[in-house]
Protein backbone atom coordinates (compact mmCIF):
# COMPACT_ATOMS: atom_id res chain seq x y z
CA UNK A 1 0.00 0.00 0.00
CA UNK A 2 2.38 2.76 1.34
CA UNK A 3 6.11 2.89 0.49
CA UNK A 4 7.71 5.71 2.85
CA UNK A 5 10.17 4.68 5.32
CA UNK A 6 8.83 5.55 8.83
CA UNK A 7 10.57 8.32 11.46
CA UNK A 8 11.47 11.76 11.48
CA UNK A 9 10.41 13.25 7.65
CA UNK A 10 11.86 17.31 7.08
CA UNK A 11 9.43 19.86 5.20
CA UNK A 12 12.62 21.04 3.13
CA UNK A 13 13.25 24.79 3.26
CA UNK A 14 13.86 26.33 -0.20
CA UNK A 15 17.13 28.11 -0.47
CA UNK A 16 16.99 31.13 -2.68
CA UNK A 17 19.06 33.47 -5.19
CA UNK A 18 19.11 36.61 -5.16
CA UNK A 19 16.34 37.23 -7.38
CA UNK A 20 14.21 35.21 -5.55
CA UNK A 21 14.35 32.09 -8.32
CA UNK A 22 15.12 28.76 -6.39
CA UNK A 23 19.09 27.81 -6.11
CA UNK A 24 18.85 24.15 -7.27
CA UNK A 25 22.15 23.63 -5.91
CA UNK A 26 21.53 24.44 -2.86
CA UNK A 27 18.72 22.45 -2.79
CA UNK A 28 19.70 19.39 -3.82
CA UNK A 29 22.39 19.73 -1.06
CA UNK A 30 19.88 20.13 1.57
CA UNK A 31 17.75 17.57 0.62
CA UNK A 32 20.84 14.96 0.61
CA UNK A 33 22.51 16.53 3.80
CA UNK A 34 19.23 15.44 5.49
CA UNK A 35 18.72 12.78 4.56
CA UNK A 36 22.39 11.49 5.44
CA UNK A 37 21.74 13.08 8.52
CA UNK A 38 18.78 11.55 10.71
CA UNK A 39 15.81 11.72 8.27
CA UNK A 40 14.01 9.10 7.69
CA UNK A 41 12.37 11.42 3.85
CA UNK A 42 12.35 14.61 3.12
CA UNK A 43 8.84 16.58 1.97
CA UNK A 44 9.99 18.61 -1.31
CA UNK A 45 7.47 21.67 -2.06
CA UNK A 46 5.69 21.92 1.85
CA UNK A 47 4.75 24.88 3.34
CA UNK A 48 7.89 24.97 5.08
CA UNK A 49 9.15 25.22 1.23
CA UNK A 50 7.16 28.27 0.83
CA UNK A 51 5.08 25.89 -2.13
CA UNK A 52 2.22 28.64 -3.07
CA UNK A 53 4.78 31.08 -3.22
CA UNK A 54 6.31 29.51 -6.86
CA UNK A 55 4.77 29.06 -9.83
CA UNK A 56 4.03 25.12 -12.04
CA UNK A 57 7.23 26.04 -13.88
CA UNK A 58 9.45 26.57 -10.76
CA UNK A 59 8.03 23.73 -9.10
CA UNK A 60 8.00 21.37 -11.97
CA UNK A 61 11.96 22.43 -12.30
CA UNK A 62 12.69 21.15 -8.51
CA UNK A 63 10.85 17.99 -8.86
CA UNK A 64 12.55 17.03 -12.36
CA UNK A 65 15.83 18.12 -10.48
CA UNK A 66 15.05 15.58 -7.65
CA UNK A 67 14.21 13.14 -10.11
CA UNK A 68 17.60 13.06 -11.58
CA UNK A 69 18.85 13.60 -8.35
CA UNK A 70 18.52 9.91 -7.59
CA UNK A 71 16.73 9.82 -4.37
CA UNK A 72 14.68 6.62 -3.37
CA UNK A 73 11.04 6.78 -3.82
CA UNK A 74 9.88 5.93 -0.97
CA UNK A 75 12.29 8.86 1.03
CA UNK A 76 10.13 11.47 -0.89
CA UNK A 77 6.78 13.07 -0.70
CA UNK A 78 6.01 16.22 -2.78
CA UNK A 79 3.69 18.90 -1.78
CA UNK A 80 1.01 19.64 -4.88
CA UNK A 81 -2.06 20.93 -3.86
CA UNK A 82 -3.13 24.18 -5.68
CA UNK A 83 -5.88 26.27 -5.17
CA UNK A 84 -6.36 25.46 -8.99
CA UNK A 85 -7.49 21.79 -9.46
CA UNK A 86 -5.18 21.38 -13.06
CA UNK A 87 -2.09 23.09 -11.40
CA UNK A 88 -2.86 20.42 -8.71
CA UNK A 89 -3.02 17.54 -11.57
CA UNK A 90 -0.02 18.81 -13.41
CA UNK A 91 2.38 18.51 -10.27
CA UNK A 92 1.15 15.07 -9.60
CA UNK A 93 2.00 14.11 -12.68
CA UNK A 94 5.39 15.48 -12.55
CA UNK A 95 5.82 13.69 -9.58
CA UNK A 96 5.07 10.31 -11.72
CA UNK A 97 6.88 11.21 -14.62
CA UNK A 98 9.98 12.08 -12.03
CA UNK A 99 9.64 8.46 -10.37
CA UNK A 100 8.64 9.31 -7.02
CA UNK A 101 4.78 7.77 -5.98
CA UNK A 102 3.78 9.71 -2.64
CA UNK A 103 2.22 13.45 -2.97
CA UNK A 104 0.85 15.36 -0.08
CA UNK A 105 -1.85 17.43 -1.09
CA UNK A 106 -3.79 20.59 -0.10
CA UNK A 107 -7.33 20.78 -0.30
CA UNK A 108 -8.23 24.28 -2.67
CA UNK A 109 -7.68 27.06 0.01
CA UNK A 110 -8.91 29.74 -1.53
CA UNK A 111 -12.63 29.63 -0.11
CA UNK A 112 -13.96 29.35 3.42
CA UNK A 113 -17.10 27.42 5.15
CA UNK A 114 -16.65 25.00 2.17
CA UNK A 115 -18.62 21.14 2.44
CA UNK A 116 -17.05 17.89 3.22
CA UNK A 117 -19.02 16.96 -0.03
CA UNK A 118 -16.62 20.02 -1.86
CA UNK A 119 -13.46 18.45 -0.45
CA UNK A 120 -14.22 14.98 -1.44
CA UNK A 121 -15.20 16.54 -4.91
CA UNK A 122 -11.97 17.90 -5.37
CA UNK A 123 -9.77 15.35 -4.18
CA UNK A 124 -11.58 12.86 -6.03
CA UNK A 125 -11.74 14.99 -9.38
CA UNK A 126 -7.87 15.82 -9.28
CA UNK A 127 -7.00 11.35 -8.01
CA UNK A 128 -9.32 10.33 -11.14
CA UNK A 129 -7.66 12.60 -13.63
CA UNK A 130 -3.94 11.85 -12.89
CA UNK A 131 -5.51 8.05 -12.91
CA UNK A 132 -1.67 6.17 -12.03
CA UNK A 133 -1.92 2.97 -10.38
CA UNK A 134 1.50 4.36 -8.79
CA UNK A 135 0.18 7.61 -7.33
CA UNK A 136 0.31 7.84 -3.14
CA UNK A 137 -1.63 10.52 -1.47
CA UNK A 138 -1.40 11.86 1.70
CA UNK A 139 -4.20 14.71 2.49
CA UNK A 140 -2.48 17.65 4.18
CA UNK A 141 -4.57 18.89 7.00
CA UNK A 142 -3.35 22.45 7.74
CA UNK A 143 -6.01 24.83 9.14
CA UNK A 144 -3.42 27.88 10.59
CA UNK A 145 -3.24 28.39 6.66
CA UNK A 146 -6.08 27.09 5.05
CA UNK A 147 -8.75 28.11 7.31
CA UNK A 148 -10.65 24.62 7.66
CA UNK A 149 -10.19 21.41 9.12
CA UNK A 150 -10.12 18.13 7.05
CA UNK A 151 -13.19 16.25 9.27
CA UNK A 152 -12.52 12.86 9.36
CA UNK A 153 -15.53 11.99 7.68
CA UNK A 154 -14.21 13.26 4.66
CA UNK A 155 -11.02 11.79 5.33
CA UNK A 156 -12.64 8.24 5.48
CA UNK A 157 -14.74 8.75 2.53
CA UNK A 158 -11.81 9.57 0.01
CA UNK A 159 -9.67 7.00 1.32
CA UNK A 160 -12.27 4.65 0.78
CA UNK A 161 -13.27 6.04 -2.80
CA UNK A 162 -9.51 5.67 -3.32
CA UNK A 163 -8.34 2.49 -1.67
CA UNK A 164 -4.63 2.13 -1.74
CA UNK A 165 -4.00 5.40 -3.77
CA UNK A 166 -5.12 7.42 -0.71
CA UNK A 167 -2.89 6.65 2.32
CA UNK A 168 -2.55 8.75 5.06
CA UNK A 169 -2.74 12.58 6.03
CA UNK A 170 -0.07 14.67 7.41
CA UNK A 171 -2.21 16.57 10.29
CA UNK A 172 -0.94 20.04 11.25
CA UNK A 173 -3.46 21.40 13.53
CA UNK A 174 -1.65 19.84 16.71
CA UNK A 175 -5.12 18.54 17.66
CA UNK A 176 -4.07 14.92 18.98
CA UNK A 177 -7.67 13.60 19.18
CA UNK A 178 -8.24 14.48 15.31
CA UNK A 179 -5.16 12.79 14.83
CA UNK A 180 -6.33 9.79 16.52
CA UNK A 181 -9.48 9.47 14.51
CA UNK A 182 -7.42 9.56 11.60
CA UNK A 183 -5.45 6.79 12.69
CA UNK A 184 -8.00 4.83 13.40
CA UNK A 185 -9.03 4.28 9.81
CA UNK A 186 -8.24 1.38 8.07
CA UNK A 187 -4.82 1.64 5.74
CA UNK A 188 -4.21 4.88 6.58
CA UNK A 189 -1.30 6.54 7.97
CA UNK A 190 -1.25 9.85 9.61
CA UNK A 191 1.96 11.82 10.18
CA UNK A 192 1.60 14.18 12.57
CA UNK A 193 2.66 18.05 11.49
CA UNK A 194 4.74 18.89 14.68
CA UNK A 195 7.70 16.55 16.55
CA UNK A 196 5.85 17.88 19.55
CA UNK A 197 3.91 14.42 18.58
CA UNK A 198 6.77 12.42 17.06
CA UNK A 199 6.99 9.99 20.15
CA UNK A 200 2.91 10.05 20.90
CA UNK A 201 3.03 8.87 17.09
CA UNK A 202 5.09 6.55 16.70
CA UNK A 203 3.58 4.67 19.70
CA UNK A 204 0.40 5.03 18.03
CA UNK A 205 1.84 3.12 15.54
CA UNK A 206 1.84 6.12 12.81
CA UNK A 207 5.02 6.46 10.25
CA UNK A 208 6.22 10.14 12.12
CA UNK A 209 6.32 13.29 11.95
CA UNK A 210 6.90 15.73 9.01
CA UNK A 211 8.75 18.82 10.97
CA UNK A 212 9.87 22.21 10.02
CA UNK A 213 12.69 22.39 12.56
CA UNK A 214 13.61 18.80 11.61
CA UNK A 215 15.60 21.43 8.49
CA UNK A 216 18.23 22.50 11.63
CA UNK A 217 17.34 19.74 14.42
CA UNK A 218 17.41 16.09 12.38
CA UNK A 219 20.04 14.58 14.27
CA UNK A 220 18.08 15.36 17.95
CA UNK A 221 14.80 14.06 16.44
CA UNK A 222 16.12 10.87 14.78
CA UNK A 223 17.27 10.23 18.24
CA UNK A 224 13.88 9.77 19.44
CA UNK A 225 13.21 7.13 17.09
CA UNK A 226 15.75 5.31 18.22
CA UNK A 227 14.99 5.84 21.44
CA UNK A 228 11.67 4.03 20.86
CA UNK A 229 12.75 1.39 19.22
CA UNK A 230 14.83 0.48 22.48
CA UNK A 231 11.33 0.93 24.53
CA UNK A 232 12.04 4.80 25.68
CA UNK A 233 11.98 8.43 24.32
CA UNK A 234 10.47 10.26 26.77
CA UNK A 235 13.87 11.98 27.64
CA UNK A 236 14.41 13.11 24.11
CA UNK A 237 10.82 14.14 23.08
CA UNK A 238 10.68 16.53 26.10
CA UNK A 239 14.10 17.78 25.01
CA UNK A 240 12.86 18.08 21.59
CA UNK A 241 9.61 19.92 22.70
CA UNK A 242 11.24 22.21 24.18
CA UNK A 243 13.31 23.29 21.40
CA UNK A 244 10.29 23.56 19.05
CA UNK A 245 9.05 25.81 21.84
CA UNK A 246 11.64 28.15 21.98
CA UNK A 247 11.68 28.45 17.93
CA UNK A 248 7.93 28.80 18.10
CA UNK A 249 8.58 32.10 19.23
CA UNK A 250 9.92 33.68 16.12
CA UNK A 251 8.54 33.54 12.56
CA UNK A 252 9.03 29.85 11.59
CA UNK A 253 10.21 29.84 8.23
CA UNK A 254 12.55 32.88 8.27
CA UNK A 255 13.93 31.88 12.08
CA UNK A 256 15.03 27.97 10.36
CA UNK A 257 16.62 30.14 7.01
CA UNK A 258 18.25 32.15 9.91
CA UNK A 259 19.99 29.28 11.35
CA UNK A 260 20.66 27.53 7.94
CA UNK A 261 22.56 30.43 6.77
CA UNK A 262 25.04 30.74 10.11
CA UNK A 263 25.19 26.94 9.66
CA UNK A 264 25.97 26.82 6.11
CA UNK A 265 27.66 30.05 6.00
CA UNK A 266 25.62 31.05 2.99
CA UNK A 267 24.26 34.47 3.96
CA UNK A 268 21.36 34.05 1.05
CA UNK A 269 19.67 31.10 3.25
CA UNK A 270 17.98 34.34 4.50
CA UNK A 271 16.03 35.06 1.85
CA UNK A 272 12.32 34.01 1.65
CA UNK A 273 9.52 35.30 -0.69
CA UNK A 274 6.60 37.65 0.05
CA UNK A 275 5.09 37.70 1.70
CA UNK A 276 7.58 35.90 4.48
CA UNK A 277 10.49 38.94 5.48
CA UNK A 278 13.95 37.92 7.20
CA UNK A 279 14.42 38.27 10.66
CA UNK A 280 15.40 41.87 11.80
CA UNK A 281 18.61 42.04 13.44
CA UNK A 282 17.16 42.00 16.78
CA UNK A 283 15.36 39.08 16.20
CA UNK A 284 18.45 37.45 14.93
CA UNK A 285 20.69 38.37 17.84
CA UNK A 286 18.13 37.17 20.07
CA UNK A 287 17.46 33.93 18.57
CA UNK A 288 20.51 33.07 18.22
CA UNK A 289 21.54 33.48 21.92
CA UNK A 290 17.86 31.11 22.25
CA UNK A 291 19.56 28.43 19.92
CA UNK A 292 22.46 28.33 21.15
CA UNK A 293 22.32 26.31 24.66
CA UNK A 294 19.22 23.84 22.24
CA UNK A 295 22.80 23.38 20.21
CA UNK A 296 20.90 24.76 16.89
CA UNK A 297 23.54 26.16 16.30
CA UNK A 298 27.31 24.15 14.82
CA UNK B 1 -4.78 59.00 -12.74
CA UNK B 2 -7.59 56.55 -12.19
CA UNK B 3 -9.96 55.69 -15.64
CA UNK B 4 -12.79 53.38 -14.00
CA UNK B 5 -16.65 54.28 -14.86
CA UNK B 6 -18.20 55.54 -11.41
CA UNK B 7 -21.49 53.32 -10.55
CA UNK B 8 -22.51 49.58 -10.06
CA UNK B 9 -19.41 46.53 -11.08
CA UNK B 10 -20.59 43.48 -11.24
CA UNK B 11 -18.08 40.61 -10.30
CA UNK B 12 -18.87 38.05 -12.78
CA UNK B 13 -19.68 34.70 -12.52
CA UNK B 14 -17.87 32.42 -14.76
CA UNK B 15 -20.15 29.92 -16.86
CA UNK B 16 -18.75 26.66 -16.91
CA UNK B 17 -18.62 23.77 -19.17
CA UNK B 18 -19.59 19.94 -18.66
CA UNK B 19 -16.09 19.20 -18.05
CA UNK B 20 -15.78 22.24 -16.41
CA UNK B 21 -14.05 24.61 -18.36
CA UNK B 22 -14.86 27.77 -18.96
CA UNK B 23 -17.74 28.42 -21.40
CA UNK B 24 -16.40 31.61 -24.03
CA UNK B 25 -19.33 32.24 -25.79
CA UNK B 26 -21.52 32.25 -22.50
CA UNK B 27 -18.95 34.16 -20.59
CA UNK B 28 -18.20 36.99 -23.17
CA UNK B 29 -22.44 36.92 -23.82
CA UNK B 30 -22.94 37.46 -19.68
CA UNK B 31 -20.23 40.38 -19.89
CA UNK B 32 -21.78 41.82 -22.51
CA UNK B 33 -25.47 41.69 -20.86
CA UNK B 34 -24.23 43.03 -17.70
CA UNK B 35 -22.65 46.24 -19.20
CA UNK B 36 -25.68 46.76 -21.43
CA UNK B 37 -28.47 46.14 -18.26
CA UNK B 38 -27.17 48.92 -15.82
CA UNK B 39 -23.58 48.15 -14.89
CA UNK B 40 -20.58 50.54 -15.04
CA UNK B 41 -18.27 47.94 -15.21
CA UNK B 42 -17.04 44.62 -15.03
CA UNK B 43 -14.53 42.41 -12.82
CA UNK B 44 -13.82 39.41 -14.76
CA UNK B 45 -12.39 36.73 -12.00
CA UNK B 46 -13.08 37.71 -8.94
CA UNK B 47 -13.72 35.92 -5.61
CA UNK B 48 -17.19 35.50 -7.21
CA UNK B 49 -15.64 34.13 -10.84
CA UNK B 50 -13.79 30.96 -9.30
CA UNK B 51 -10.67 32.92 -10.11
CA UNK B 52 -8.64 30.63 -7.78
CA UNK B 53 -10.08 27.79 -9.38
CA UNK B 54 -8.12 28.15 -12.57
CA UNK B 55 -5.06 27.75 -13.76
CA UNK B 56 -3.08 30.40 -15.48
CA UNK B 57 -3.28 29.50 -18.80
CA UNK B 58 -7.03 29.42 -18.43
CA UNK B 59 -7.25 32.68 -16.67
CA UNK B 60 -5.31 34.24 -19.82
CA UNK B 61 -7.44 32.80 -22.48
CA UNK B 62 -10.72 34.52 -21.31
CA UNK B 63 -8.57 37.96 -20.99
CA UNK B 64 -7.37 37.63 -24.57
CA UNK B 65 -11.09 36.97 -25.33
CA UNK B 66 -11.91 40.24 -23.59
CA UNK B 67 -9.61 41.91 -25.37
CA UNK B 68 -10.69 40.79 -28.91
CA UNK B 69 -14.22 41.47 -27.32
CA UNK B 70 -13.87 45.31 -27.76
CA UNK B 71 -14.68 46.20 -24.31
CA UNK B 72 -13.63 49.87 -23.19
CA UNK B 73 -10.95 49.81 -20.68
CA UNK B 74 -12.67 51.82 -17.84
CA UNK B 75 -15.31 49.54 -17.62
CA UNK B 76 -13.32 45.52 -17.13
CA UNK B 77 -10.95 45.08 -14.26
CA UNK B 78 -9.31 41.81 -14.02
CA UNK B 79 -8.61 39.92 -10.88
CA UNK B 80 -4.87 38.82 -11.03
CA UNK B 81 -3.68 38.34 -7.59
CA UNK B 82 -2.50 34.84 -7.01
CA UNK B 83 -0.48 33.07 -4.34
CA UNK B 84 2.76 32.70 -6.67
CA UNK B 85 3.98 36.28 -7.83
CA UNK B 86 5.25 34.92 -11.49
CA UNK B 87 1.95 33.72 -11.54
CA UNK B 88 0.35 37.31 -10.43
CA UNK B 89 3.45 38.94 -12.80
CA UNK B 90 1.76 37.08 -15.89
CA UNK B 91 -1.40 37.98 -15.33
CA UNK B 92 -1.01 41.23 -14.98
CA UNK B 93 1.15 41.67 -18.07
CA UNK B 94 -1.68 39.42 -20.22
CA UNK B 95 -4.37 42.30 -18.65
CA UNK B 96 -2.06 45.00 -20.26
CA UNK B 97 -1.56 42.68 -23.54
CA UNK B 98 -5.19 42.10 -23.85
CA UNK B 99 -5.47 46.32 -24.18
CA UNK B 100 -6.35 47.01 -20.52
CA UNK B 101 -5.45 48.72 -18.07
CA UNK B 102 -7.22 48.01 -14.50
CA UNK B 103 -6.20 44.65 -12.03
CA UNK B 104 -7.80 43.83 -8.80
CA UNK B 105 -4.76 42.54 -6.94
CA UNK B 106 -5.28 39.86 -4.01
CA UNK B 107 -2.42 39.70 -1.56
CA UNK B 108 -0.38 36.44 -1.75
CA UNK B 109 -2.93 34.57 0.71
CA UNK B 110 -1.70 31.11 1.80
CA UNK B 111 0.63 32.42 4.44
CA UNK B 112 -1.26 34.06 7.52
CA UNK B 113 0.26 36.19 10.56
CA UNK B 114 1.86 38.25 7.85
CA UNK B 115 3.46 41.31 8.52
CA UNK B 116 2.99 44.14 6.46
CA UNK B 117 6.36 44.75 5.84
CA UNK B 118 5.56 41.50 3.54
CA UNK B 119 2.55 42.53 2.37
CA UNK B 120 4.30 45.37 0.74
CA UNK B 121 7.17 43.75 -0.69
CA UNK B 122 4.93 41.11 -2.30
CA UNK B 123 2.80 44.12 -3.41
CA UNK B 124 6.09 46.29 -5.10
CA UNK B 125 7.70 43.29 -6.13
CA UNK B 126 5.12 42.42 -8.97
CA UNK B 127 4.35 46.47 -9.76
CA UNK B 128 8.21 46.85 -10.14
CA UNK B 129 8.65 44.03 -12.26
CA UNK B 130 5.57 44.40 -14.20
CA UNK B 131 6.99 47.69 -14.90
CA UNK B 132 4.45 49.46 -17.00
CA UNK B 133 3.03 52.86 -16.83
CA UNK B 134 -0.65 52.36 -18.20
CA UNK B 135 -1.37 50.18 -15.10
CA UNK B 136 -3.86 50.83 -12.47
CA UNK B 137 -3.94 48.86 -9.45
CA UNK B 138 -6.47 48.32 -6.87
CA UNK B 139 -5.71 46.07 -3.85
CA UNK B 140 -8.12 43.68 -2.49
CA UNK B 141 -9.19 43.50 0.71
CA UNK B 142 -11.41 40.37 1.44
CA UNK B 143 -10.62 38.71 5.18
CA UNK B 144 -12.98 36.37 4.71
CA UNK B 145 -11.32 34.02 2.38
CA UNK B 146 -7.20 35.42 2.87
CA UNK B 147 -7.50 35.41 6.42
CA UNK B 148 -6.49 38.99 6.79
CA UNK B 149 -6.81 42.38 6.84
CA UNK B 150 -4.94 44.72 4.99
CA UNK B 151 -4.38 47.73 6.90
CA UNK B 152 -4.87 50.96 6.14
CA UNK B 153 -1.40 51.66 6.98
CA UNK B 154 -0.10 49.00 3.84
CA UNK B 155 -2.57 50.59 1.96
CA UNK B 156 -1.26 53.97 2.11
CA UNK B 157 2.94 52.52 2.10
CA UNK B 158 1.74 50.87 -1.28
CA UNK B 159 -0.23 53.75 -2.56
CA UNK B 160 2.52 55.85 -1.80
CA UNK B 161 5.10 54.03 -3.16
CA UNK B 162 3.59 53.52 -6.65
CA UNK B 163 1.55 57.22 -6.93
CA UNK B 164 -0.47 57.03 -9.87
CA UNK B 165 -0.46 53.27 -10.43
CA UNK B 166 -2.05 52.23 -6.97
CA UNK B 167 -5.50 53.82 -7.33
CA UNK B 168 -7.57 52.34 -4.85
CA UNK B 169 -8.83 49.05 -3.21
CA UNK B 170 -11.67 46.75 -3.13
CA UNK B 171 -13.00 46.30 0.23
CA UNK B 172 -14.93 43.18 1.12
CA UNK B 173 -14.65 43.31 4.85
CA UNK B 174 -17.35 45.08 5.55
CA UNK B 175 -15.51 46.90 7.77
CA UNK B 176 -17.44 50.85 7.24
CA UNK B 177 -14.72 52.32 9.35
CA UNK B 178 -12.05 50.91 7.80
CA UNK B 179 -13.55 51.74 4.17
CA UNK B 180 -13.61 55.34 5.85
CA UNK B 181 -9.79 55.14 6.64
CA UNK B 182 -8.81 53.98 3.26
CA UNK B 183 -11.11 57.10 1.52
CA UNK B 184 -9.56 59.63 3.21
CA UNK B 185 -6.05 58.71 1.07
CA UNK B 186 -4.87 60.62 -1.46
CA UNK B 187 -5.62 59.79 -4.93
CA UNK B 188 -7.53 56.34 -3.42
CA UNK B 189 -10.57 55.02 -4.45
CA UNK B 190 -12.91 53.00 -2.07
CA UNK B 191 -15.10 50.16 -4.19
CA UNK B 192 -17.20 48.58 -1.42
CA UNK B 193 -17.31 44.65 -1.66
CA UNK B 194 -21.15 44.85 -1.25
CA UNK B 195 -24.26 47.07 -2.48
CA UNK B 196 -25.08 47.03 1.44
CA UNK B 197 -22.51 50.20 1.23
CA UNK B 198 -23.17 51.39 -2.46
CA UNK B 199 -25.18 55.06 -1.69
CA UNK B 200 -23.04 55.27 1.60
CA UNK B 201 -19.87 54.72 -1.08
CA UNK B 202 -21.53 57.03 -3.48
CA UNK B 203 -22.58 59.58 -0.84
CA UNK B 204 -18.69 59.83 0.35
CA UNK B 205 -17.44 60.47 -3.18
CA UNK B 206 -16.27 56.72 -3.67
CA UNK B 207 -16.30 55.15 -7.29
CA UNK B 208 -19.82 52.66 -6.19
CA UNK B 209 -19.45 48.94 -5.52
CA UNK B 210 -18.24 45.60 -7.32
CA UNK B 211 -21.16 42.83 -6.11
CA UNK B 212 -21.57 39.73 -6.57
CA UNK B 213 -25.41 39.81 -6.64
CA UNK B 214 -25.49 42.17 -9.39
CA UNK B 215 -24.61 39.17 -11.42
CA UNK B 216 -28.84 38.99 -11.19
CA UNK B 217 -29.72 42.18 -10.03
CA UNK B 218 -27.99 45.06 -11.72
CA UNK B 219 -30.30 47.10 -13.13
CA UNK B 220 -32.20 47.16 -9.23
CA UNK B 221 -29.15 48.40 -8.08
CA UNK B 222 -28.29 50.76 -10.89
CA UNK B 223 -31.67 52.39 -9.43
CA UNK B 224 -29.64 53.02 -6.14
CA UNK B 225 -26.91 55.14 -8.79
CA UNK B 226 -29.91 57.00 -10.33
CA UNK B 227 -31.54 58.33 -7.48
CA UNK B 228 -28.39 59.39 -5.72
CA UNK B 229 -27.64 61.37 -8.96
CA UNK B 230 -30.98 63.04 -7.96
CA UNK B 231 -30.16 63.71 -4.52
CA UNK B 232 -32.15 60.44 -3.29
CA UNK B 233 -31.44 56.62 -2.94
CA UNK B 234 -32.30 55.29 0.57
CA UNK B 235 -35.58 53.48 -0.48
CA UNK B 236 -33.83 51.85 -3.20
CA UNK B 237 -30.51 50.96 -0.63
CA UNK B 238 -33.08 49.07 1.37
CA UNK B 239 -34.58 47.20 -1.02
CA UNK B 240 -31.44 46.21 -2.54
CA UNK B 241 -30.00 45.36 1.02
CA UNK B 242 -33.06 43.23 2.03
CA UNK B 243 -32.31 41.18 -1.33
CA UNK B 244 -28.70 40.77 -0.61
CA UNK B 245 -29.85 39.66 3.28
CA UNK B 246 -32.07 37.32 1.73
CA UNK B 247 -28.93 36.02 -0.66
CA UNK B 248 -26.59 35.98 2.01
CA UNK B 249 -28.71 32.76 3.63
CA UNK B 250 -27.47 30.64 0.62
CA UNK B 251 -23.77 29.64 -0.31
CA UNK B 252 -23.44 32.88 -2.73
CA UNK B 253 -21.81 31.79 -6.09
CA UNK B 254 -23.92 28.64 -6.45
CA UNK B 255 -27.27 30.25 -5.47
CA UNK B 256 -26.32 33.15 -8.17
CA UNK B 257 -25.57 30.59 -10.74
CA UNK B 258 -28.68 28.67 -9.56
CA UNK B 259 -30.59 31.66 -10.36
CA UNK B 260 -28.30 32.13 -13.94
CA UNK B 261 -29.48 28.82 -14.80
CA UNK B 262 -33.14 29.19 -14.66
CA UNK B 263 -33.15 33.36 -16.26
CA UNK B 264 -31.38 32.23 -19.27
CA UNK B 265 -32.38 28.50 -19.69
CA UNK B 266 -29.22 27.46 -19.53
CA UNK B 267 -29.15 24.15 -17.30
CA UNK B 268 -25.26 24.59 -16.92
CA UNK B 269 -24.90 27.63 -15.75
CA UNK B 270 -24.98 25.47 -12.16
CA UNK B 271 -21.82 24.12 -12.44
CA UNK B 272 -18.67 25.02 -10.06
CA UNK B 273 -15.59 24.29 -10.00
CA UNK B 274 -14.77 22.08 -6.22
CA UNK B 275 -14.52 22.75 -3.80
CA UNK B 276 -17.50 25.05 -4.11
CA UNK B 277 -20.93 22.70 -5.11
CA UNK B 278 -24.09 23.68 -6.29
CA UNK B 279 -27.26 24.31 -4.33
CA UNK B 280 -29.74 20.49 -3.00
CA UNK B 281 -33.22 20.34 -4.60
CA UNK B 282 -34.23 21.41 -1.47
CA UNK B 283 -31.95 24.69 -1.18
CA UNK B 284 -32.71 24.97 -4.58
CA UNK B 285 -36.31 25.02 -4.34
CA UNK B 286 -36.21 27.34 -0.79
CA UNK B 287 -34.02 30.18 -2.87
CA UNK B 288 -36.20 30.11 -5.82
CA UNK B 289 -39.44 30.75 -3.46
CA UNK B 290 -37.70 33.55 -1.47
CA UNK B 291 -36.50 35.27 -4.74
CA UNK B 292 -39.40 35.42 -6.77
CA UNK B 293 -40.57 38.51 -4.12
CA UNK B 294 -37.31 40.09 -4.65
CA UNK B 295 -37.99 40.17 -8.47
CA UNK B 296 -34.51 38.30 -9.13
CA UNK B 297 -36.22 35.46 -10.91
CA UNK B 298 -37.22 36.69 -14.86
Amino acid sequence: MTNVAPGVWTAALTPLNDDLSVDMGAYLGHVAWLLANGCAGVVAWGTTGEANSFSLDERLAVIKALGKSGIASERLIVGTGCCAAPDTIALTKGVLDAGFANVLMLPPFYYKGVSDEGIFRAYAGVIERVRDARLRVYLYDIPQQTGFKLSTAVLARVRAAFDGVVVGVKNSSSDWSAMQAAAALPKFQVFAGSEEFLLATLRAGGPGCISATANVNCASLAEIVAAWRAGGGDGSQEAATRTRMMLQKYPMIPALKEIMALNTARPRWRLTRPPLVGLSADESAKLIAEARPHALIR
